[in-house]
């Protein structure tokens, strides 16, 4: 299987978060090629909105999302959403990533935390699709479902695209999906998902590896070619499935990535990329 | 909902792996009145099967499975699978529990290590069913798929029952599944898929919690009542299947449970058997 396009690679911020500000992040990206960025909404408000549209514009970056909508499980929820939408549209960002929360403190109610999520994005989607920020929900990982997000499998993110009438058939889609490698790689429907998805609701493709042993829930995900994901594989079956967009590597690494000179990681990003994606 | 019998309680021997050998373990839940066992090989093979055998029956306890057979992936899989058969079959146990196994030692072919043990199950069977050991697939968690299962949801478990034949219509199955807690709490379809097991194809139930956080990937299991999952609500799915089994308490717990007396744990497991499930 062929390379992936180089241009096609965008840096999630996470991946350099302990390092780099959102401005360093910016200008880091330019300097390595790198023509993608995703940025997360503390270092986004760290350093303005504003300020930071207007920095990825001077380098004409792409913002493949921004990190993150959804915790529906909080408080401020309605609000925080809403201004998330704001912030999107005012990067231009190609889709909001919706990490929606896990159970409400105390609760044990699984079926009822995933109800809510269905409901709060009914009544976030029409002031996205005014704001032309698509949603895209990511379902996490299955050990995350208690803390971080109870959406985890790429079919029940599907269901809930279809129960709100965004079922891929019309000319854009206001609701979709982001599929994180990490997230999914283990689910034994994940190529079926990928192609029911199709083109239209793949808002955005993240990668990374899973690192055997895997030390932490959280952050121990690896560099591409570090684990035992087969990244070429996903990607024909994304591609396959009409994908076209960029390809964010999102990489949460206490232990390894986050310590190191981020202008190394940014290097070895693109190394693989190329070579075992 | 009322309190399961106390009477169904059974005790997988990894809750105390580290303080008791299964001689003790035997002496342990006869002194606590709990009825039934689950053995590990390990310890079997210590002990000796047939003082093992001669002990459980002198205390009539109900062997509820036997730990464990699969591991598809090792080399001597099919010797190893046909003395867990043997041992099962010594033991008189209700079932052999099968931990498929991960990845091959540098394979990144999921797909592949799937479909293998879909066929070294079919060439386990018929000996399994001579026996009359039922296999039981334990389908493991998601995080675990590398490692030691890459069956990860009980509808894939399901799935390979049927590809064998094993569609739960005959009048004893030879194959089915573990449903352990731990591992399918998080599944969007288990309710739905815990009922296509049925009667006949649930060999087993395996109890414990989901701690937040979960600080290991494989021992920080929590005791019943601990952790978030919902077990009266699970419960009550896999009774309304026509589950009448007994139910397993397995807690790996390297940082809690396995530096306790163990005659704490056991109280403490009867206790939350009656309490928390």
């Amino acid at each position: 299987m062929a390379s992936p396009d180089p241009s096609l690679l965008s840096l999630n911020t996470a991946t350099i978060s302990k390092q780099w500000t959102l401005a360093q992040a910016i200008e880091g990206c330019a300097r390595h090629g790198i023509r993608g960025i995703a940025p997360w909404r503390d270092k986004l408000a760290a350093m303005g909105v504003r300020q930071a549209a207007s920095a990825i514009k001077a380098h004409d970056l792409t913002v493949t999302g921004l990190c993150r909508g959804g915790f529906f499980s909080a408080k401020d929820w309605l609000d925080d959403n809403r201004r998330a939408i704001e912030d999107a549209h005012e990067l231009g960002a190609q889709c909001l990533v919706l990490v929606v929360g896990g159970l409400p403190k105390g609760s044990k109610d699984l079926g009822r935390a995933r109800e809510r999520v269905r409901e709060c994005i009914s009544m976030i989607l029409p002031e996205a699709k005014q704001a032309g920020v698509p949603l895209a929900i990511e379902p996490l990982h299955p050990m995350q479902a208690a803390e971080r997000a109870c959406v985890n499998t790429l079919e029940q993110a599907l269901d809930i695209c279809d129960a709100l009438g965004e079922d891929g058939r019309s000319a854009q889609c206001a609701l979709g999906v982001a599929v994180d490698v990490y997230h999914v790689w283990w689910d034994p429907k994940l190529e079926e998902q990928v192609k029911r998805a199709g083109k239209k609701r793949i808002l955005a493709y993240h990668i990374c590896d899973w690192l055997v042993p895997t030390r932490d829930l959280l952050n121990d995900r690896g560099m591409m070619g570090d684990g035992v994901i087969d990244l070429p594989r996903i990607r024909s079956w994304v591609e396959d499935a009409g994908y076209a967009g960029m390809h964010e590597v999102e990489i949460f690494s206490e232990l390894d990535w986050w310590r190191r000179d981020p202008d190394e990681v940014l290097r070895i990003s693109k190394e693989r990329f190329a070579s075992a994606t």
